[in-house]
């Protein structure tokens, strides 16, 4: 990799200047305690070290020269895979907590508890009933609701049947492999607990029994997510393709700024209801320009899908928002909302406001979610952002001026709906044809985080230009997805620039049947990281009307900048569902080359799918290319 | 401490003499490899390394000089309360997962699917069921069974009310205390699920908000305890009073010894029984005595209590039972079984032989436990043991002479049994009546495990001396109360030459009564980990007889040598249940100030019990003794 590129923090000019401005201002930010945090420990990132008993902390000396095993005996395959299965129970703990919260506030919307929260797309929710096995004839919206609400708050419990919302989404021949292998999750929390307790000091010593559990609550993780874009959707609505604008410039010095930030829309989607009705209140206290709502993460994917809210920037970057001196407040749920921004409350007037029970920050103000007044908390909220928008310190404020257009919205119902303005008897056809034909090459699924230790979105942005050079088209979802948008990546003009000319002419197609004067963006701006779903969702329609498993479609994952528990719960399911699928840094695994070996290797005859890891963007992009063509060769494309 | 003892692995003398003949044979045990894991990693003894993330491993520089903060911004509180309440979420799911195992059983056994697992305590079914709020009325065995199981595996689920199993087992002041803090447990999982979705990347970052999900998920931990306990009697019985020999003289040269070893009792009850049957076809075998089982860790608890099952040896002294070189199979379930004990299959005859589907071994014979013919599963796994007899080493051969005689078998009915021979009419009136005359200073339990930096078991024999000179009553489960069998302080004899006047005399009256010619022991054995439960019921019985929450008894715990996350999902329960609490080694939790202070002073306000941090056993006795008189003296007595 080019070492300028290196020895940046991010490739975005937004987060450059805003660097600058933080180091003119002596402000600490995440790359400078990545910085003070060197050399880190080299055990840690191997995997070998383990802190599960009070007899350690242990650690195997990968030189071979010390200690070769804990305490307790267990070696390094042992510690390495206890040590990745508990980080799959983190990430499965986050998304389906997340869902879990979504199916209450249906549970409590459908039995009129939840005034503020009814039912917003009755279609989805009937589609979802149905698949779920429920007779929605003569049923109305609260009954269905009702129905899906108890059956997904079932989906967590302990229960002996197959987890319904993992069965019900893929293909017959994933179930009978699944099945095969005794990783059929029940309970998304049983699954969880399991990990926890077959982690526990003097249980599973088995590195390979661990990694098999570790691949059955990453299925529960696909649950989880899941049954949170569905849930998102019949709540908030199922995303249609939206134009607006992304990166730092899209903050109004003469606004009330208000970044949402975290991953469910519980809450931010209601303050996208409740501050339209606020605008003048907003103008009365001087803001000539009203609110102005603006996302981070996944929160701001959700806003974005549904409301065109603009997002702001992401993952590693977010303290830097903080630092134009004009997010009057930002308003968080949870996970990905880092400790490091209450530390920048000393120094710029930016309401940092907490809202959910488990997700308290030392130094933020907390105004918690009720669910059953959430408007009346949104409206607080509100306030308090308005108020904070006299306290701005004018010798701190500097909003970036770029921005760029981002198309969005592409849940698989929008995708179906645009292909069906080719083909409206058959949607899939005008994919599948071109596919088989290789106009498009194949799919790559980009999802995950940013990650300090890369350049922001440096793996990114240079793989997708590679892939849809090669007539990949591109699927996006997360920090990934939003980084797209910034960069102006997500337009028609992207695809004219960047895309081969296979896929440019299938874009074009479908982007003029649809009546968009123009290309399809060569990326699909599908949601939030637990939208990746909704990848899974076309790719399983792709199988089975090719009647094919998931392992032989030419469709590959990449989640290139990877850094959270969630990123190895995602990237678990998505090998188990068959998918080649690349990691950009290092896994704590190399300590084990038997673990390694099995997450690379021995996962393609299990499952079909395998990492690769590869922390060159372009070379990433080789192997994903191979296994691309690999696979169309097994379908004799 | 006397150095002398600080240099030994192991104050039990067949121990010692097994170490010796490990260091003869050139056999690592465990304490070899505590030695070439020195120096342990400092950052991970203070609690300060943090692995949630891929942007770690990070580590907070306790001497203040180097980073103070991880990459996300997390400083030491935030580092230090994650990682513990992960490790209450690691102990909540081992202890919970042993109880859900039962619940399946008795549920299926009640829909009369599993034949050997019929109700073998009818009257704990019908008090379970009735304290659950069933109404008993009219309903056989196996209708109330199918209630109980039907209620138990609820507990487990997403659920709105609080747990039932703690609800319904402890004092009125105690759940208002923890509704008012909001730390009521619902379903078991979603405890586990919640702690693992408030400790991901950019969850929750304030410390006291973790630690009081930490007490949240403990009071799960202590559902499931009870849940354990339970469910176990109902299935198979509950213990009374029995009198067997401890420590490895009880091992027998000419039988096949077979080793049952983990925690849950539900395969090693069939082989009790299954064994009985098979003394003939051993004996054909060559093995003159027959079949000689022999207990280790809880399970070995548990069919002490049962079927006076003679108690091999604990914890950290597991591997040393193989090196006698006559232990024929050791059969395992889960929890504590290290994977070092495969490390000795190239060395020693013994066939290691793992049961569960969650915790196989690498070098293991895997023999899983099918519920549905359990019978069957157990004639096999002895029938393992007994062709294993004839592959003796007789070079390897060693049996320690040592055992000592043990009494054990004290459930609460059994204490409660015991007191009503004094006073059939009031049978708690003697033990409150002499905790009030000052016979009896206080109460405290012993639990937890060993530890492999300590002495094995100096802290907890040191300890129940002193206390029991100060006339302190000790109940003790687990590896602690293995220990005391092994030394012969489970006897009359014990309490005649340790207990104070008062104590003695109490024991000695309780004892004439119940026809034993003698005192009761003064360490009432109750089990194993998951029953200090009952210890629980014996103290909120004492407590709403007095009319006082837990909090102002003069009851204390102790786990002078903990080890696992168990033992720290205990402590937190019982700290929680407002005991003081003494730990007898350093928890990993120095690194914060503010998490070391809530642990051990804030927690009194909050809950009325705190941890006691002392290693050394002499002056715990002394911080212990002044928190009993403490509480006396609050109570005016």
């Amino acid at each position: 990799m080019d070492k300028k590129v290196l020895s940046q923090k991010s490739i975005d000019s937004t987060c450059q200047s805003m660097i600058k401005k933080a180091e003119d201002e002596g402000i600490e930010t995440i790359w400078d305690r990545l910085e003070k945090q060197q050399p880190q420990c080299g055990f840690g990132e191997l995997g070998v070290c383990c802190k599960i008993c009070m007899q350690g902390p242990c650690r195997i000396d990968p030189f071979k020269v010390g200690a070769q095993k804990g305490v307790c005996g267990a070696n390094a395959d042992t510690i390495v895979a206890r040590n990745l299965v508990r980080a799959i129970a983190g990430g499965t703990a986050a998304h389906s907590g997340h869902a879990k919260h979504l199916a209450h506030i249906l549970s409590k919307s459908a039995k009129g508890e939840f005034k503020d929260y009814p039912v917003k797309d009755p279609e989805k929710l009937k589609a979802v009933a149905a698949r779920l096995g429920v007779d929605i004839e003569g049923k109305n919206n609260e009954e269905l609701a009702r129905e899906v609400a108890r059956l997904a708050l079932e989906e967590f419990s302990e229960k002996e049947g197959p987890n319904l919302w993992a069965a019900t989404t893929v293909t017959k021949g994933r179930v009978d492999t699944f099945s095969k292998l005794g990783v059929v999750p029940g309970g998304i929390d049983s699954a969880i607990s399991e990990i926890m307790h077959r982690t526990h000091y003097g249980v599973d010593a088995d590195p390979v029994n661990l990694l098999l559990g570790g691949i059955k609550c990453s299925l529960a993780d696909y649950a989880g997510c899941h049954m949170g874009t569905d849930l998102a959707d019949i709540l908030f609505g199922t995303p249609q393709p939206v134009v607006t604008e992304a990166n730092m410039g899209v903050l109004k010095e003469n606004a009330v700024n208000i970044a949402l930030h975290g991953h469910n829309p519980a809450l931010s989607d209601i303050i996208v209801q409740v501050a339209a009705e606020m605008q003048d209140e907003a103008k009365n206290m001087g803001a000539s320009e009203g609110i102005n709502l603006v996302g981070m993460c996944c929160t701001g994917n959700e806003v974005l899908m549904r409301h065109k809210i603009p997002p702001l920037t992401h993952s590693v970057s977010q303290e830097l928002a903080i630092i134009t001196g004009v997010i009057d407040a930002m308003v968080v749920d949870y996970q990905c909302v880092i400790p490091g921004l209450a530390n920048l409350l000393d120094c710029y007037h930016t309401k940092l406001i907490t809202t959910m029970p488990i997700a308290k920050i030392s130094g933020a103000q907390h105004m918690e979610l009720n669910e059953e007044n959430a408007r009346e908390c949104a409206g607080d909220i509100i306030k308090t952002a308005i108020d904070s928008f006299g306290n701005r310190k004018p010798e701190k404020v500097n909003i970036p001026k770029e921005k760029n257009t981002a198309i969005a919205g592409f849940s698989t119902e929008a995708i179906l709906g645009a292909l069906g303005k080719v083909d409206s008897e058959d949607p899939l056809k005008p994919l599948i044809d071109n596919i088989v034909n290789g106009n498009i090459l194949g799919v790559c699924l980009f999802a995950g985080c940013n990650n300090a230790k890369v350049p922001q979105d440096h793996n990114f942005v240079t793989m997708v230009k590679e892939l849809a050079k090669n007539n990949v088209l591109i699927l996006a979802t997360g920090c990934g997805a939003g980084a797209f948008a910034r960069y102006g990546l997500l337009t028609p003009e992207a695809t004219l620039e960047y895309a081969g000319d296979g896929l440019k002419a299938v874009l074009t197609a479908v982007g003029e049947a649809a009546g968009l004067n123009g290309p399809l963006p060569m990326i699909l701006h599908m949601g939030s990281c637990v939208d990746n779903s909704r990848a899974v969702d076309v790719a399983v329609a792709v199988a089975n009307k090719l009647g094919v498993d998931l392992d032989k479609l030419p469709v590959v994952a990449s989640a290139p900048e990877a850094m959270t528990e969630k990123a190895i719960s995602i990237g678990t399911w998505a090998v188990s569902g068959g998918l080649p699928t690349h990691v950009g840094v290092i896994p704590p695994v190399l300590g084990s080359d038997l673990v390694a070996e099995v997450l690379t290797v021995k996962t393609k005859e299990l499952v079909g799918g395998y990492f690769i890891v590869e922390t060159d963007p372009l070379k990433a992009c080789e192997k994903l290319l191979e296994a691309i063509k690999k696979r169309r060769q097994g379908l004799n494309i």
